[in-house]
């Protein structure tokens, strides 16, 4: 059996061995019958987890090529016969209908995160969400009540595909507290953030165009310029945000379709761009005539010093695209999201999303805007920054404290996660473990990554667990690492080779 | 000026315009300063409205390639300097950084006919919308409260993709009333049905795809299927639903991605596929091994008549998706749909909606599941039924007695609209605006087809407009009707060509 696996590739390696596998049975090379290797051995054999074995497996059972029985292993499949010869409706084989280019697989650890971060015993530093219990129901139930008494049954019917105008209107509001200026007209109400980044994939993004990203960048936003098949062009960061030398070389030489940029309090770096760069990147972005796709979702989000203006703020020629949120500073499950874009642009972006959804949530837009409108909104943040700056304050001291000698980290003026640096790379797969046997979650920063792998990378979040976790979540969470980095085998080895294997 | 219209291109014909003029100005053909002709005359020599020739003014003015002033009329401008040259920023050519396909134009027609349905003082039979005034609010907002104090912030939350579980197995209970049976798991709740469609638009559809629609379809999966370019393949409809004589013919001589269907009083015609009809077609789809969307959005709206399953109930092999909704039956303003199919179609529709919105509304999904558990829904639908078969009757009665001679139609056994033909075609802009003079609204037959002009349809949605303003809505439309049909020059001259003019 020779499986090639490029490490290199976008491709998850357990999906690379099972189209290897799955090339072999069709072909014949591995006949009806065949036994393939027990997974321990395979993973052995190839230098990779066992678990990454098993995903590849089943993926073979899924497609009906193998099966397997305890103490049998896992053989191939006889070939079903072709359906025409007896009369019998074979089934369908779905995913050859899938376009080119558009079948995904879900990545098998980032799925393992998520069942763990349900877990109630669990302390959850992995996911990025606002704290749920600093939520005052009482005054969202009288804002319903009030809505229902004065909307009626409008709040339950369609509204325009743009967001409701009154809405639009308090967005333009909110933006200009931000410094930014844009006209209603110009707003696009989405179904939160990841609509806008997905909206401007659809409306600018060709297989092949090139996006710049920042390295690291939102995981969620690599996963949406994936899937329109774009090419990442990744750029440094360093604490001044995006590096805007590296930036200029690359714009030399090629030609990107959009800067795509987080520059106030970054997920998952939590940098903050300071105001040369910003300038330096609107002056770049206009000399080589490329539109900026500028994330903003923690603005508000600032527990000490100045506020830096956001890009929109800074444009005067009308090349960024903002968009924005309240699934960080509100609620994320109601959905309620905007962007501002020029004319042009918010016109097309606004088409794009009608024939997608027709339009976001009128109850949600309603509910928004009253809470916005009678000052709710800005209560709320008074409060959530208060206990943010807490949270964050405790988990800088646990890190202090816990941290073996190496680690490295920033202590962020605002938003969500600290970014944690190890001295060496670590297997993320054995630490996700060790941490899920302590009960604790975090993000692997190999997410975040356009190009390098970021294997001595963790993001931590600190809003979202309840204050008297956060100290010995870290303790366990420090435990675990250095169990973890203790045992032989554990570092993984740059320049670790495809391996043919028999 | 040289400029060709291609009457038989998805592109509208004054984009087609627009586009014609902007070569011309480009290319350096049309100087700066050059007078274009006035409005009329290029109307009257292209043949087409007036309307349609301001529409391509106008674009090319939002190009700042022509600019227009009262008495002047319109010329073209002096074109930029390059910016290089003078150290200014030019302004950004958004168009141009749109990707191949995705330059979309809202048909000016439809958002006349938008604008219109949106004053108070016109009779309104143009939308596809539910009686708002039949909502108990008072029920919704107990059950909302009831919410508040049993689930507490975790409603406004974040929420799996697929939706949540409890919802989904509520989802499962719905169609097993209809016949259907899916687990949970091949269960996606979807931002209406609008997003089902664009779903499996975008896992399924490549540019160039075929796609099978009825002729007439619902206008808003064209629209997503022409957006995604695919190639639409018209097959006629009855009175029992889409020709499979017609669509068998097709199969043997094209391989189409997929077979969208509305069996169940279908959207805009109003017909009920038959049950052999309904045979046949699954037949012919595992013959050619083709994928079955069925939309059915209008099932539990039978006023009469027994239920016929839908194909999901009929489909033993897992070749169909089912996409139903909640928009028509409840309210469509909090985006509540879903669809269900075999396994490996519903998990690869499940990681598109991730990277797209993450997931859909959290309220709103354990609203919906509430008030189908307490047996709200069910008693709503009761209600509505009684009311809309009333109002249906009332509008059949109301054509009856007002439509001129040679008009024809069905009255619907469910459903929402009356599909009205008339013997000849009329220009429908005509009759639109007669209609608006007469405070009437009506969707124009032409938005519903691929292929072929619909010029002699109307149809009209009976369930949004309160009953008392049926009776004289119907007597203005078709008195507008009677208006248009007797000017000379309304009627459609079928042949009409590419005219060249200078």
């Amino acid at each position: 059996m020779d499986i090639r696996i490029d490490r290199e590739s976008a491709v998850p390696i357990y999906l690379q061995i099972s189209t290897g596998i799955r090339e072999l049975i069709l072909s014949g090379k591995l006949p009806e019958g065949f036994r393939l290797p027990p997974e321990r051995r395979l993973a052995e054999a190839l230098g990779v987890n066992r678990s990454t074995v098993l995903s590849a497996y089943r993926e073979l059972k899924a497609d009906a090529l193998v099966d397997s029985h305890v103490g049998r292993g896992t053989s191939v499949l006889p070939r079903t016969r072709p359906a025409a010869a007896q009369g019998v409706v074979p089934p369908l084989p779905w995913r050859q209908f899938v376009r080119e280019g558009a079948l995904a697989m879900q990545d098998p650890l980032l799925r393992d995160l998520l069942a763990l971060a349900e877990r109630k015993d669990v302390t959850t530093f992995s996911v990025g969400l606002p704290a749920a219990e600093l939520l005052h129901l009482d005054s969202l139930r009288a804002v319903l009540d009030g809505l229902a008494a004065d909307v009626g049954p409008q709040m339950l019917l369609h509204s325009p595909t743009e967001g409701l105008t009154h809405f639009r209107e308090a967005l333009c509001h909110l933006m200009i507290a931000r410094g930014i200026r844009y006209s209603p007209a110009e707003v696009l109400v989405t179904s939160g953030s990841q609509q806008g980044l997905d909206l401007a994939a659809r409306v600018f993004l060709a297989p092949g165009d090139a996006v710049v990203v920042e390295e690291p960048s939102f995981f969620g936003a690599l996963q949406v310029f994936r899937r329109a098949q774009a090419r990442l062009l990744g750029v440094p960061t360093d604490r001044d945000g995006m590096r805007t030398d590296v930036l200029e070389a690359l714009l030399a030489r090629q030609r990107p379709k959009l800067i795509y940029t987080l520059p106030t309090f970054q997920n998952p770096s939590g940098a903050v761009m300071s105001l040369e760069r910003r300038r330096r990147l609107l002056e770049l972005a206009y000399r080589f005539q490329v539109p900026v796709l500028e994330d903003d979702p923690y603005y508000e989000l600032r527990y000490e010093g100045e506020p830096i203006p956001p890009l929109a703020a800074l444009d005067e020629h009308g090349y960024v695209i903002y968009l924005s949120s309240f699934s960080k500073v509100l609620f994320p499950g109601l959905r309620v999201g905007w962007l501002a874009a020029p004319r042009p642009a918010a016109r097309q972006l606004a088409l794009a999303k009608q024939s997608m959804d027709l339009h976001s949530t009128t109850a949600g837009q309603f509910l928004v805007d009253r809470l916005i409108r009678g000052g709710h909104y800005a209560r709320h943040l008074e409060r959530v920054r208060g206990e943010y700056a807490r949270r964050r304050d405790l988990m800088h001291e646990a890190l202090t404290e816990e941290a073996p000698p190496g680690v490295d980290w920033t202590r962020p003026q605002g938003g969500f996660y600290f970014w944690c640096r190890f001295p060496d790379p670590i297997r993320q797969s054995q630490l996700l473990a060790r941490a899920a046997e302590q009960r604790v979650s975090y993000l692997p920063g190999d997410a975040c990554f356009a190009d390098e792998p970021g294997a001595n990378y963790l993001r931590l979040n600190f809003t979202f667990p309840p204050a008297e976790e956060i100290r010995p979540g870290i303790a366990r969470l420090m435990g675990a690492l250095r169990a973890v980095a203790r045992r032989p085998g554990s570092g993984i080895h740059v320049g670790e080779a495809t391996l043919p294997i028999v």
